[in-house]
């Protein structure tokens, strides 16, 4: 880097806004409000506290919270401290838990009260655990501590670790640099349109890719955080009234479940609401539209920092018919401002013909891909052969060259917003002494999106039952991943004994839970 | 860098407007109107002809032309070439012309009808002048050229020279680089707040510290670009309100003119305009709100790419009487987002208290300085002696750290958006047979914001009358910075022998042009 350049880094972004905004209030938390001036002395004093209890430079610090400013302060001020910032899913089993800790190392884990048993769990699977700093105690040190920033000179260099997977062997920490992270908060600013009269409500879990990197595009923007511990779509209806929410971040199950309450009325100054990971349906962006809600529609992977393709809204689409604009805005469109080069190949690595047909598969360069996964060189050069990251979500392009997806990734299933890797179901279900051979597919779901469901082979001269067999896998993963059917029989396999997975999905009906009323 | 980084680069940015916004009105231009896909298609075949004509990356491309579709096509098109842009200052005399032409070596010379008389005499002036293209043979050229983009490897690489002074002794061309550029462009987006729907109306001198780095960002946006080839404040509001403008930056002298204008009638759907160079007074700020136009109060320098400070409005200031939010919106402000660091340091480097009055100069570093002035090691090391840019404008940083202009750059007068570097009218002066010595100084004009002003110390036994020194310093200098008033006598010294201007200025009355209707 040249000499004079100054790294790009979203610590620059916090040191800013607690200037800027001082009076600003930054963030809700329940009865607690902080000004900018206020957070900005807390993140300090979190980075003062970490370093003086040891932490070092390049260390991971780990974090167990749901989203409270706890977890803002961590996203800000880990990373000021000079470590490297490890969100934990609090929806993960203590099993999960200790292997993403065994696998990162982190010298601490900050933890919310109420997940201290949890944490407890998981700590006593490891030979080494760190050290646990429980809510109660992150205060103490806080209000001992000195300010301290870490002075960021390689821009490159890490900022988070998010974990794609749990278990114990199959661990993928994504690597975040702070390049990434600071373009990332700068896009996402921009394309939300995020300023210092909006408000930000913390629907999105921030253990989500730093929660789409928000939590730096918000303070970027000197905007109010308006943290919600638990999604509830009462509690979220309250906030929007009360706190003025102008911007929030939601997975479609949660959209639904936002605009479908009986509580809904319509948002005073207008709600924007970001979504991934499903498109947006007719009849939810017309109940939006009643509530004067926008719907922005983003993809991403935890590989990219979070959303890198926006159906960018057109000019020419504004006073369409809800179905037309719901037919435009269900693409996953084109690359943000800053994510760099968006392409759908085919299996020869050319380009499929923009023509709404010709299928490929999405594959990403740009600085807002993550580094590698951590200490996983196989896994790494895997999701990035040849400089380009392959997401394996296929897609088609359309004239107007937004991207749409048509099959996504084989073997992952979005269920209320959060993704299951079906492999990562299967290893658990073969873990039964009865199973033979387990295959887990997305079965459409009304409230949930998609749920898991498993075909199950069992072995000769053995028995179990689909409550028990569910049981065993709840055992061993987070509840959410658990198969909500199981179907038990012979699997249907190629020629080269690769289960055909297609088959099963063809077989597995939406209406296997179209009687569930979704509450 | 990274490996797979990719460079921060403009030429991102047109590539991707011309596929997300390719049916959009990308360009206005008297009658002309290109999409975005038509822009991005003349950008691309203007790179090619360069290509073709043997222009190789690393050249210079010098432009000479108003505010038309040709200046946007090249501030696009010359770096996506790999050339590096000269975008000349068309009020500049044929002998500044010459000595930028000479100092830059541009391969080419774009130069717009109009003043292809002026390019001329400048050429005529040189051993070895550039290729001269004129707008017709430019139609020529890229009506036969194929689209071409060079790549960009390296975003610390030069894709501009800006000259600050012009005088064949003294050119300073400072360089921006990529990064700088890409960088600002978001930035300006984002605080001018552009989107799809914005208009932007071309006020600004693309000559200008590349317009701000406007181009790009309004481009970023998917924006239209109004071209405006001389400004004029009927022709403005005519197209304030044909084409929708919802965007411009203009000097203060062209604040008032449009402001204070017969035809001035409310911007139907608001109107943000982006000034610099003087604070906005109470009365232009109460006129400008009465027409729906909101004042962002920006400050920077051709050594910052334009903006570095942004008078960053506060909610907390909404609604507040006119004088006081004049007293606010007069400050230089805050760093941007993206300007890094900026501080308002004492003789011996130290900050000074944010007291709003302890005095010190403002000094800024990070990736939107200039890499440094080109061919000119001993100006870059003395602009920027410790890797922080010294502006040369003492200001105060009051307690909230809004940094305030006290004392404008000591040898710099602002004359009706132009800035004019005194010394170099102090030595078209001292050309003069008849002159021993001369200082020129500001002074208030109701009409240009200030205007230089002469003491003049003739030689024994010499005469020579104000009119004829006004027209010799015509001859050698552009018109505008010839000096208003000529005042001859002895000069003020210090014990040193140096020029004492502090009491020149305090003996400049504003009196002088008081009478001056500002026609």
């Amino acid at each position: 880097m040249y000499p004079r350049f100054e790294p790009l880094t979203p610590t620059s972004i916090i040191a800013r806004s607690a200037v800027v905004f001082a009076d600003r209030i930054a963030v809700v938390d329940g009865a607690r409000r902080f000004t900018y001036a206020e957070f900005g002395d807390r993140v300090g004093r979190l980075a003062g506290a970490l370093c003086e209890i040891g932490v070092n430079p390049g260390d991971r610090v780990a974090v167990l919270t749901p989203n409270t400013h706890i977890a803002l302060e961590a996203t800000l001020g880990v990373p000021q401290s000079g470590a490297v910032l490890v969100m934990l899913n609090t929806r993960l089993s203590a099993q999960e838990i200790a292997g993403i800790l065994a696998h990162a190392e982190p010298a601490v884990l900050i933890v919310q009260t109420e997940l201290v048993d949890l944490a407890g769990r998981a700590c006593a699977l490891l030979a080494d655990p760190p050290r646990v700093i429980t809510a109660k105690e992150y205060e103490s040190l806080l209000a001992v501590a000195s300010p301290y920033a870490h002075e960021v000179r390689d821009e490159g260099s890490p900022i988070a670790l998010n974990y794609t997977s749990g278990t114990t062997g199959n661990p993928k920490g994504a690597i975040y640099h702070h390049r990434g992270a600071f373009l990332q908060a700068l896009s996402m600013a921009y394309h939300a349109g995020l300023g210092p009269n909006s408000v930000y409500l913390w629907t999105l879990p921030m253990f989500h890719c730093n929660g789409w990197c928000f939590p730096w595009a918000v303070t970027a923007a000197g905007a109010t955080h308006v943290c919600l511990p638990k999604v509830d779509a009462a509690e979220i209806w309250s906030l929007v009234h009360s706190e003025g929410v102008t911007h929030c971040c939601a997975a479609p199950t949660v959209l639904n479940s936002i605009t479908g309450h009986p509580t809904a009325t319509p948002a005073q100054g207008g709600l924007r609401i970001a979504t991934g990971g499903a498109p947006p349906s007719p009849a939810l962006i017309e109940r939006a539209t009643a509530l004067n809600i926008d719907i922005l529609h983003l993809y991403g992977l935890t590989e990219t920092f979070g959303p890198s393709l926006i159906c960018q809204p057109q000019p020419l689409w504004e006073g369409l018919p809800a179905a037309q604009t719901a037919r435009h805005k269900a693409r996953q469109g084109v690359p943000t401002l800053v994510s760099g080069r968006v392409r759908v190949i085919d299996a020869n690595g050319m380009d499929v013909p923009p023509d709404g047909q010709a299928i490929g598969e999405i594959a990403i360069r740009g600085n807002t891909v993550m580094s590698g996964y951590y200490r996983d060189a196989t896994q790494t050069s895997q999701a990035i052969p040849e400089g380009w990251l392959v997401t394996g979500d296929l897609a088609v392009q359309h004239p107007d060259r937004y991207v749409e997806i048509r099959d996504r990734s084989k073997d992952v299933i979005i269920s209320g917003g959060e993704n299951i890797a079906s492999v990562e179901v299967e290893q658990a279900l073969a873990a039964h002494p009865a199973v033979s051979e387990a295959a887990v597919v997305a079965c459409p779901h009304p409230r949930w999106g998609e749920v898991p469901v498993a075909y199950v082979h069992l072995r000769e001269d053995t028995s179990v039952s689909e409550k028990d067999l569910i049981e065993h896998v709840r055992g061993l993963l987070a509840h959410f991943k658990a198969p909500k059917k199981i179907i038990f029989g012979e699997l249907p396999h190629t020629a080269t004994g690769k289960v055909q997975k297609f088959k099963l999905r063809a077989g597995t009906s939406s209406t296997l839970f179209e009687s569930e009323d979704g509450s």
